[in-house]
């Protein structure tokens, strides 16, 4: 079989790390320069030639940088003679832009997956995509992963016995009672109306959640406003705790300072598929690690194995 | 004949208002967002259906952030049924990165040029390139301007007489020449050993320029590295006095400060293909807009008019 | 400006007709051939060459014969010479195939967009699409419309002063808002788990319908099981009155004699997206027409006026 | 080597389960569900990630029901990750369809053939195209096959000292005279004039039959009018006996029933590239398998040896 | 309407001109250029910007030349910003490569179909191609005429009352019957037997020929062997007198000559899609032109008209 | 791994067998026939079915008919199945034409590079491209080497002491510099200006080369004018020996008889990437042999061991 080869930018080169220590192989370097004029050269610093190459990059903020980068490593990777070349995006952040629902803009989603086997990706391996419609922007296969099983393994550690699945938008209901069969637990879910890119009003929730130890689920936390905005109405309606867990913990805009200075948000939960940044979150912030299964599909996608086998929707 | 509509990404608008002043039609407005998790969002603010649809943008710092807002509108156009789409890219940036000179590197220059083509782009309008080669990097067609009749129209002013051209190095020696044709006057070149991204030495200066006024013509000027080495040559052997001039004021990391420093410099003479940064530089800078000579290109590509017949090499 | 050329394939020529008088141009007619062997033969019956060409075609039972022929339209107009082919599906049945929710099954909304383009399409006019993201299937550029205005105009025609409007589930609880503000009256909505394809179960109705003239409001119906199960709830809830619309009316399987029969649905209103089935459905059966909104939208893809200005999401 | 997966779709599931036997390998199962809007979906169900699959489907009637299935499973098993997809065509009826007699009909000959392309297939396994120049219409490798070796197996048991090998027309009496060779004996030809699609006389035939043991030679039978037509003439020149001969068995239209009803037709030999009809045909059929040829084929393709070698036109 | 603008290659320039004069457009010039390695450089040397571009150039001896040759305009056409190119090929010799009948060959007519489009072509003008199948080839859009108009026009000088077409094969019979149709006569064929490239047998002639004025009727003529070889079967059989016709007079290897010796033979007659070599063939050569024809289609072509109304195969 | 199969053209067959006797594989044959009607067909004779199949073939002259046959094979490649197809172009002649420095010429390096990828290469192998930008005008990957290695080889057998390394032009003067650098002496170059594509003026020599024993290098010769130029000036500066080397030896019209024929030029060195005219050179040509080179790169290629490693630029 071919050798493989992996390489990361500089998107979330940790994750990439703990990525191949799983897979028992080298990470390899790449050299990213900035010449005078602000433009970039990615150097892969490893011989590619008839590798099955994967290239790890989430597209986190600097969103721009971090994807012209990659399409420069995907281009490198093909003109070094790759055998092949997965991109694996553990967060893939244009997934957002997936309609047109305005006039005379981009479907970025679309743009960038374009973009992306235009510059030489075979194939994508991707996590928790913002709506399962994305999937089929790309015209190259893609792997589409989720993490509600590291999730549930976190949250089994505590008594379940009076839990509730809470997912703050109907939208992302499906998720939300597939994790909550998962952990053997009920579901729940607010009924969401999205008035503008920063301000939400959750009108009500569906589902019994009195009583109840609630676990919000969402699949990002960006600003955090939807998740804010549930909280007051688990409030009013009498949730005896809360935690909340999401795939990508993005917290921008102090989103995660916001929600940990909730003094009832006894737990925040999220994975690394993005960099998880620093700061004052008064440890109430648990990251849980995808890279076992993502190294897990790496192998699989090199070794020609079922993925779908493992990673099934539950 | 179909409409015009021009665009201008948010890399040079003023350059564009101009270029639309020229034309007599109006710069159509651009709504660039950025999303919570720093994806771009672009949304073209006039109807573009069947119509000649131009979009301005030099690829200049931040340059990722303005190629992928650039590739964006290229996409929002084309979804918005432009009957044709020409990128008008004042300053290629990526034009520097023509050849796979290392192992394991992307040659950025081609791989720019397909991702404009993947997302929508049915034309370019170029100046002044790199290297004439990358006009071959792209698959739709190309239209090359450069700057040396706006360039030589300012030195007309001057007494020629004792006037030599100086190209700082070989390679853009036969652009000295064509310029030094058009003002009737000597050429020379200093023949440029390149050792690093920011360190060269010019071994020697081909060419008469004792007890010249030489006027030192690059294509760009980033750091300024290349001019300052040729400066001290062009003294040791005698130069009357300098005036410096190119087509592309990058002026990056202090270089246009360091320049005017130089006493012996009486002039630094650009063209308005990038901005022009802010700042000291003791009243020595003159820049010269192409403006006309980009609205001219865009009318007569829009009328279906010779452009060569203008801006042939001279 | 090119002339345009109307052509109809056999899938729903009545609503042809009713476009090409509402446009004042010939319906074009298209020789179907089947070969002893089963394969078809199209015969676009009039001179496509540097025509402005519409192939108005809805994907309806049979489907597949639908589709095949369309494509053979498609590439009938190309090797004609059209300037320029819009294919006009009124219901893209495939859209629901959007995502890749078990392993190894195609994305047949993908799939088909990409032989549209194949086989020659040019552009797009579709209505009331499944899902926005569809959209993002195709590569040439979509004018999406919806039926919403056609609605709200026959429903304008009661006293609307005890009405809500419910949608059947809270994913298409977007549009049904958007309806709700053309009328100026409520929304509420069904929160519906799916089970199977035909069996559906909806748990619960957010909002209030109790003593409100409700009308119903979904995409397309097709078994119409979501609605029936919907009416119990209502009935459970105490809504007065019920009204049910959609814009795709396929009513397979009985769906519209089971529906009618229903004693407390007062009316069923649909749009001609797609042929309406004849039968006992007790004169409770409303088809509204939309031919006159897709001729205006034709006309306007044909003339370069914006289509969005007419159609833009209320 | 990469491992075999091999799939069939609904046209001729005997076919390909009599392939694998003789392959060694499992047929893999397919699921074809329709939808409520009749759309199909198709869900391959064994992994085909980094296999070498093949996809085995004749194109016969419902012929569009066939190619979209087809479509859908090449779509299905690229999405999968399949390392190659073989389609294994015994039968393509669009390549009838290969030229453009009137104006402003689709080539569905070479439509088909981008669709598949389109689609994902690989590679193409066909037999005994309409005309080979068909073959040129694929972008992709076409391994062509025929079936001749097996049908001179069959007449051999018979005395062939008087026998004449007979075309119906010129067009294939190239074939007709390799199957002649194949068998030692002498060939003659119709020449056969074609007024419409259902409609044929044989003005003539060229060579000599008189007294002769006929075989009549065709690639394939629909509705069997031609061979029909050539009965009368070679009873008029006297022929000792008939007996009929064909690849393509499609009998449509009660053709095979009126073939065997004539009574000086001793014998109707095919082969089951397409699935044989049941029915009333006084035991005149002989169906010959081709499937040990396909195996062979297929198990040459995969294991990188030549075809022609095998099967080179005799 | 976007101007016409007509080139020649260096194949057939008499032809241009003649379509030219015709068409009442000049016929701009191109420079070709060899340069000293023996690669070529072609200039159009007049403005494509915009233009309706027609380039004519059979594909004549020296056919790899002149492949080139046309390539490289179409190439220069397309970079020049021309709106449409429409390749003019009266004669396309490799169309006679459309089948695969030995391993490993290419299919020539298929590879240069798509090497015209990778250059540019937007559309392809030819006449009386070998198979009508080659018109499949082609991605891009074909016109495909005959001659028969014109070769008609010349033979309706003669008493034509005991007048019979013959064809040297049964695979052009169609043309023939087609051109017998049209002069009100008879029409008869050879029963070809090919044994190599340049060995032909005609075993016999189908259709009565004794006491007959025989216009033989083929495609084209190369070294003429199977011509020569019909003529002894007719002057076996007893006609009165013989014409030769064809479409393409290539006359290879000293065909006219040969052919103009035969002293039964009273007329050669071709077309001038290709040019006519010099010689001595005694005044039997008669050369019709096609250019009016092409003139006419060009102008069809270039204003929108059906050109399959005025050549439609008759 | 696939077996290795390689297939020489017409124009260099010695090359073709030698690199195949350093790699210890057969080279397999072609056969290319030409038709009376002047079409090329050409049969690969030897199974490419899943192998790796190289195709070896410099652009030499005829450049138009090598060029042609090499897109056949590559297409009949293709067609048989060929794993991966690598053309080895030890010369890519078209590689001069690099830019569009006249209005409505071809850039015919890039679309040569583009009719390749078309007719089916996967990658190319060339060596001393004349410019590096060349490389850029594939769409494929390239392998670029160079034959320095082997020139030095052929020079350290003299006394280097007193020995000058002189590029004719500064283009060429950084490959002058590398080579300087292996033999471990100075470097200097002519500062040509070209007037047309037959006269060339050096206008001066920059570095010392008085005394001096000179090597003159370039990367071709064709029609030798820059060379015959510059040994004017290296005579007029006092140089004491002259030797010339280059890596094309093309020594078109005469060039190698005429460079042969200046006394003072003890040494004409070329490689054999291009056939060697015969002829009157009074044994002053020395032909280094770049087989061992291309075959090692040709069996890391196979292998997927690093080609960069071995012909990195020195």
């Amino acid at each position: 079989m071919r050798e493989i080869a992996v390489f990361s930018g500089s998107a979330h080169p940790e994750l990439a790390a703990e990525v191949c220590a799983h897979l028992g192989v080298p990470l390899s370097p790449v050299r990213v320069d900035r010449f005078a004029n602000d433009c970039m050269e990615v150097q892969l610093q490893a011989n590619c030639r008839e590798r099955d190459v994967f290239l790890i990059q989430p597209l986190v903020a600097p969103v721009q940088q971090h994807l012209v980068e990659l399409l420069l490593m995907c281009d490198a990777a093909r003109g070094a003679s790759a055998a092949r070349i997965t991109v694996v995006m553990p967060h893939y952040s244009y997934a957002r832009s997936d309609k047109k629902d305005r006039p005379r803009i981009s479907i970025g989603g679309r743009l960038v997956a374009d973009l992306l086997v235009t510059s030489g990706a075979s194939r994508v391996l991707a996590m928790t995509l913002h709506s399962p419609q994305v999937h089929g922007f790309f015209s190259v296969p893609v792997d589409h992963l989720h993490a509600l099983r590291e999730l549930a393994a976190h949250f089994r550690r505590y008594d379940l016995s009076r839990t509730t699945v809470v997912s703050p938008d109907l939208g992302n209901a499906k998720e939300a009672a597939a994790f909550a069969r998962l952990l053997g637990v009920g579901v729940a879910a607010g009924a969401k109306q999205r008035f503008s890119d920063d301000r939400v009003v959750i009108s009500t929730v569906i589902g019994e959640v009195a009583g109840r130890d609630v676990i919000v689920l969402d699949d990002e936390i960006a600003k955090g406003s939807t998740v804010l905005e549930l909280l007051d109405r688990l409030r009013e309606l009498g949730a005896r705790s809360i935690r909340v867990a999401c795939t990508h913990g993005l917290f921008a805009a102090g989103a995660l300072k916001r929600l940990a200075a909730e003094p009832d948000v006894l737990e925040i939960v999220c994975t690394n598929t993005v960099p998880v940044p620093d700061g004052e979150h008064e440890g109430k912030l648990q990251v849980l690690s995808i890279a076992p299964a993502l190294a897990e599909a790496v192998r699989r996608i090199h070794d020609g194995e079922s993925v779908s086998a493992l990673f099934d929707a539950p």
